[in-house]
């Protein structure tokens, strides 16, 4: 219990460094997430107010009175459904109070007004805790493995099993996947799986529906388990029965492009590199027109967080960071290729977090 | 397509109907189910511009090309990430355009101003895609038969199998469940699945963990699936083995409960005193304090959607309305018991669409 106080504190240590420097007294939160990432609180409703001398305080409904107690020990919660106005009655000014101006619709900001005291001034802030989070403590880490190493003993034992194979819908083998996820511990899919055979292969965002697999057809996978808020992302693509010399010639560009985007990750790396190190193997090879996306992003609390791979990329890699590279080919009516890891970003070499062999499997 | 195309313009119509009467000119709705209920699109970016004249136009990006065609093929769709900022510029003003107040965030309101022409005042709309929602049209009530259909399928076969059982743990039952009902064709859980065993059974909000079912256990499965931006909702209680004096005793009172809000739910009924018939018996058999929440809710795009019975329940039931009635009792460190349908309100008694028997069954 001591260190997981230790890890809230830490974070909501950094959250009030950034607040000095907007001249900010107090930053409300509210978008759920973040209200678990700063104080452990994983209730559906709930907010904290983190005060600049780093006191804070949190609110919930009577549903969560238990939870709270047991998930928060370090600090005392008001109960209340509105949670936003109930925090900011606790205050007085006069004082510049933050809010999360990307989670706050214009109607909630409204009654926050409206609750505040008057000598309260609420700030629109942006950004501060998604870059507090770009770079994971070992806590977070831990569990994003455990997360990521769950979904891929699923992997394994749906192919071991036989469960991939011609004669089977894309759903079937969506949910037997999902159902292995489930018994191995996850509470959810981190997205919908996508399970995107022959032609659909070729559709970068297609679920998972009630085409028939057949012999021949490349099957992408893309697929990921969510415990105790965190996400795993994966996705192999396979051959089942023979590869044609299409299916070749695709899968070892996107697996040499992904290679390269592997090399490319770290720290220092700007992350438009990172993008171009993937996508120039690619458009080298002549297909660069079918890598329709980007190449990859971060993953946490949020199944797609910062940072971003890609042509429009900011900023550059550090220690810690978890960043997806995952390049496809998508040829429209023949077929596509997409392979992606989960990386962390380490002093050396990356941390392959989705152990799942890459090679061309023909099953 | 055709009755597609009614079905969808007669929303339309509505809403416009709505909008002169706040005397706007266009709205631009950007949150995505009420894209999905006013054009049929169901893609994860999109936007829809409806004037007063009932001229409209969609937006969606590059992903979601062909999709958008097939989907919505009597709207024209322009293409850009942005959907709202880009649906804003193809305006020419003097006109006052409505946005989603509920659902827009305060940095996506700053954008959309910044977007519009200057001669686009913004006008806050909140409530009146939802009060449209209230009463389902013949497709949406064929749509939530169906799916609340599926997830009864899979309850029966789950119990059928001897799924639930001593020795089993809640999330093993959790996950047969929702596998269950994915291979019938449900395309995710339309929330959290609930096994809540034993004591468990006594905390409304548990989910599914680790727990091991034992001989006596009172068991509540509150479970959920959807299909084609639809969900079910329906809540069980079984007994595992023999029930004691005090499951039978709360089973009983809890099932008269749920008889009489079924009961209450016709044409013209005060939400609040539909509320107050579940709750009334609960309260006469002594176990009022027990009973920790409100009565019941709509269920569509939403799983929890208006009209809300509740004690602070406003309006009253119409034909067409969807209404859950799912009394509980919770009695913690003893357990608990709820049972839970969803009804279309008609002309007379309601049509229960979640099917499964709701006498007490021992297992």
């Amino acid at each position: 219990m001591a260190l997981a106080d230790t890890r809230f504190s830490n974070r909501r240590r950094k959250l009030a460094a950034q607040l000095a420097g907007q001249r900010i007294d107090a930053m409300l939160v509210t978008h759920l997430t973040h209200v678990r990432y700063l104080s452990g609180f994983s209730g559906s409703n709930g907010g904290l107010l983190l005060r600049k001398d780093l006191t804070a305080t949190m609110a919930t409904d009577g549903r969560y009175t238990t939870q709270i107690a047991e998930e928060v020990p370090d600090l005392k919660a008001i109960l209340g459904r509105a949670v936003g106005e109930e925090l900011l009655k606790t205050l007085t000014g006069p004082m510049r109070v933050g809010y999360e101006a990307d989670y706050v619709s214009v109607s909630q900001l409204e009654k926050l007004t409206a609750a505040a005291p008057s000598d309260i001034t609420l700030v629109p802030v942006t950004g501060v805790i998604e870059d507090i989070r770009l770079v994971k403590d070992q806590h977070e880490l831990r569990r994003l493995t455990e997360i990521a190493e769950l979904a891929n003993t699923a992997l394994t034992q749906l192919i071991d099993a036989g469960e991939l194979a011609a004669g089977r819908t894309e759903r079937q083998v969506a949910a037997d996947l999902e159902y292995r996820m489930r018994t191995l511990g996850s509470e959810r899919v981190s997205f919908d799986t996508i399970v995107a055979s022959g032609p659909n292969s070729a559709k970068p965002h297609h679920g998972a529906d009630d085409r028939v697999i057949e012999n021949g057809d490349l099957v992408t996978i893309d697929f990921g388990a969510h415990l105790r808020g965190f996400n795993s992302d994966c996705t192999r693509t396979f051959v089942v029965g023979e590869a044609n010399d299409f299916a070749k010639e695709i899968y070892n560009v996107v697996l040499e492009s992904q290679l390269a985007g592997v090399r490319a990750a770290v720290p220092g790396a700007k992350l438009v590199d990172v993008d171009a190190a993937s996508r120039t193997v690619i458009e080298d090879a002549g297909y660069g027109e079918y890598f329709v996306h980007s190449t990859g992003h971060g993953v946490g609390l949020d199944v797609h967080e910062g940072p971003y791979a890609a042509k429009t990329g900011t900023g550059e890699l550090a220690e810690g960071m978890t960043l997806t590279i995952e390049p496809g080919i998508y040829v429209p009516g023949k077929g596509g290729v997409r392979i992606e890891d989960t990386l962390i970003i380490t002093s050396g070499a990356p941390q392959i977090i989705t152990q799942y062999p890459k090679d061309m499997r023909e099953i």
